[in-house]
């Protein structure tokens, strides 16, 4: 189970940057507050934009999982490579999921027979791992022409499946990507080619609907009411982690966990709501609205990604609830340790104290390793003996005590270890957070407003029918500067 | 030659959150500082700290090319793999290189015979690229037990060449690292085990000096004078990018280029000068201290880390240099377009105005790929015939115009391709931008004062002798607490 420990977001250890501990206590403001919030997400949840709390319950679960199961049974161990083509929500689950239960090196090793579930990467002495015939994944989430060649290179289409995530299909960048493999397809697989083709799009309207009918592609829904950016956890992030050996139900099963711990009223018992508070509360109070995601662990890295979006599209919001021009929203910014101690906390300590850190600490790697004796330095010697997990873990503590001593406030999200039961929990906790935090701010979590006139005016330069005006709005705002060295 | 745009953080296009062009033109205050500034870093340049700005000229320029190109003579078409350990600055300068210069699919693609300097990644239907003999690349920065584990599993010692990169050989991590990999040379390669490393460290004194020394390891100089962040043109970043067919030559020609560019005292002409009057001025006076660098090219995305090491470290300070206290600095913050379009810009356009926007474009990108006709759908057809890089840049431009229109204000570098001689241009032109800041905002850009709590609090926690005392602070400062969710 996931712990926070939030100590050093309090005044007793970080001065006046922290928060008075009676605010979260008994008869609060802020305790009241969680309490009211949880009544009305209770009331709110599996309708509306809130029908992603119902991803992990039946029947919505049992439903994803028979599909996406039935499908992942057809395709798997046919193809050596999947190339997932999505942007924004559509691709950075996917990726989180990987890079958090996947070996980094997933993509070189042997594919090995099929069979069984993939571990993760063996011992120093042990036989090197394999995919366990699961396939290479690759993610394409942007239009640049060297990234896509490069992937296309290593990826023949006869030994390759592609995963297109895209609700309506009119996503520029997707649609793109879709182009041209449904070119390569055409030219390179013929006949067969729509059976290298798995959509996940919206199950009854919309371009990308049409056109998997007629190409009789596979599809698997982006359900109602999910939006992007908690899709996470529907066929959009499933299948794909699915197709790479991972536990979806444990996934399933950790959001489950975490759901029920964050439907308490009592917000010292509720992490979801406790950490919205605590976000809310340093932001507005004590003016630290930059939030620091800083894993301890190589494969929580890309989960910071994923962290990103939501917090940032779902409060980086002008209006509030209400229609008052509020311009809120919390900057997500993300760190490694303890690679970034040697990049960032210098500025973290000693730069503006305007940041939140939230450290993700793993109790037990899968595959520690002991530093060995006989080197000889004497100013070496520490190292020998001591477990890799000791080190990293002391650095995080020592970081943590480092920041506390220059008074910025930060909390630890703890890991037991990684798997697909805890990174459930973490994609929970944060989906449930975010809920609360666009209640304290008073904005709309869902909506994302602001990315209309980006969209359009790309229409207008891209020469589209109806955004003519577009690309002369663009040539005007933007033309004709001297201000160039 | 790069270029620097910087219409949109003018008062003309971002209204009140823009500066008055007075303040920057002739006889403003910000020229007359910028003309004294140069003049000052003229004669500082090549002493004290400031020894890396002559990288790239005679005598360390043909000191460093000869050095490492015989080690690399002597060692190419020998290994399969080339694995750095090292961290902070002696990472993020070989990473960036990399994977600014070698196709994102590196370590994917056939080795290949020898001879010949590798392409970029191949065109769609051409023969697939191979890396023309070179090894793969792994570069190990962190002391994450799972992630070692991957790398070492798929790189057998037998076929590894290590780059052990550590000034001093004290740095933790890197010589936790370093202990292990020769453990395993010993017990695998056994005699030969000492042509399987080539370290990069002080060519005079210190622990890795010695154990060199002794162990008969080849090595290449931490030049004097020259920090670990303003070292990836130094053998630092330099071996490891020959050992991958990059034109280091190329490097330090555009490196030279930008620095004879940076040293003329007129601000309307100096783009480093320009660039952080700029940056410093939106914060002082607009309140933006927030730096986002977003590239439009997948290319340079890790290119930002390094960036952010250089910016948060060198100017991240609690102290002028007079001894006041200004908590001084800019928060550096990587994104990536048109990806991050679907994921922050929604928070960069209606979220708090506390941001400028670095965008790097790239105007010739060595593969495009056309997007075919022929889907038939006609909210689509816009799309059939473009070339990818019209759309990715066109989503860069649409982007700056909805960024201005919300008054945010932003600036473009402009590659006229990614090749080595413009990575050389940028990162000379980030390097001496951030001697220009260290001098606008009063602070030593050349120390890390706040890093050392962390050590010795890491010290203290792994037993080291003489350290004892840190152990008990770190437990007394962050030792029980019921605040915990």
């Amino acid at each position: 189970m996931l712990t926070i420990n939030y100590a050093n977001c309090l005044r007793d250890r970080v001065g006046e940057h922290g928060l008075d501990p009676a605010r979260l206590g008994p008869g609060s403001d802020a305790e009241s507050a969680a309490k009211s919030i949880t009544a009305s997400l209770a009331k709110t949840r599996g309708s509306g934009w809130e029908r992603w709390r119902e991803l992990w319950n039946n029947p919505m679960r049992a439903e994803h999982l028979g599909a996406i199961n039935t499908l992942v049974k057809e395709r798997e161990g046919r193809f050596e490579n999947l190339v997932v083509l999505g942007i924004g929500g559509s691709a950075l689950g996917n990726i989180a999921l990987q890079s958090a239960l996947n070996a980094p090196t997933w993509n070189l090793m042997a594919q090995g027979k099929g069979g069984g579930k993939p571990g993760r990467s063996g011992g120093l002495e042990a036989p090197p791992s394999t995919r366990h015939g699961c396939p290479r994944l690759f993610v394409i989430d942007n239009v640049d022409p060297a990234n896509f060649r490069a992937v296309m290179d290593v990826c023949p289409p006869k030994k390759t499946l592609y995963n297109i995530v895209s609700k309506s299909g009119e996503t520029a960048e997707t649609a793109a990507g879709f182009m041209i493999v449904r070119d390569m397809l055409a030219r390179e697989v013929g006949k067969k080619a729509s059976d290298h083709v798995v959509a996940i799009t919206d199950p009854e309207q919309g371009t990308m609907r049409a056109i998997c009918d007629e190409a009789g592609y596979a599809t698997l829904p982006v359900p109602e009411g999910v939006g992007g950016r908690f899709s996470a956890l529907s066929p959009v992030g499933l299948f794909s982690a699915a197709m790479c050996g991972i536990d979806i139900e444990g996934l399933l099963d950790g959001a489950g966990v975490m759901d029920q711990r964050c439907s308490d009223p009592d917000l010292s018992k509720n992490p979801a709501a406790m950490l919205a508070t605590l976000l809310c509360e340093l932001a507005a109070r004590k003016g630290k609205p930059n939030h620091v995601m800083m894993p301890y662990a190589n494969s929580l890295y890309l989960m910071a990604d994923w962290f990103r979006q939501l917090w940032a599209e779902s409060l980086g919001k002008k209006y509030s609830v209400d229609g008052e021009v509020v311009y809120a929203g919390f900057t997500p910014i993300k760190a490694l340790g303890a690679t970034d101690q040697h990049s960032q906390v210098q500025l973290y300590r000693e730069g503006p104290n305007d940041k939140v850190f939230a450290f993700l600490e793993v109790e037990d790697f899968d595959a520690d390793i002991t530093i060995p004796a006989g080197l000889g330095v004497e100013s070496l010697a520490y190292l020998e003996g001591a477990s890799m997990t000791t080190l990293l873990n002391s650095e995080k503590r020592a970081t943590e005590f480092a920041l506390v001593e220059s008074q910025r406030p930060n909390l630890t999200i703890r890991f037991p270890r990684i798997d697909a039961q805890h990174i459930g929990e973490f994609i929970a906790l944060w989906q449930i957070a975010t809920a609360y935090a666009g209640h304290m701010l008073g904005v709309d979590a869902y909506n994302q407003p602001a990315v209309e006139t980006g969209k359009k005016a790309t229409f207008g330069l891209m020469g589209k029918e109806g955004f003519e005006e577009w690309k002369g709005r663009v040539e005007e705002g933007l033309g004709g500067s001297g201000f160039v060295v």
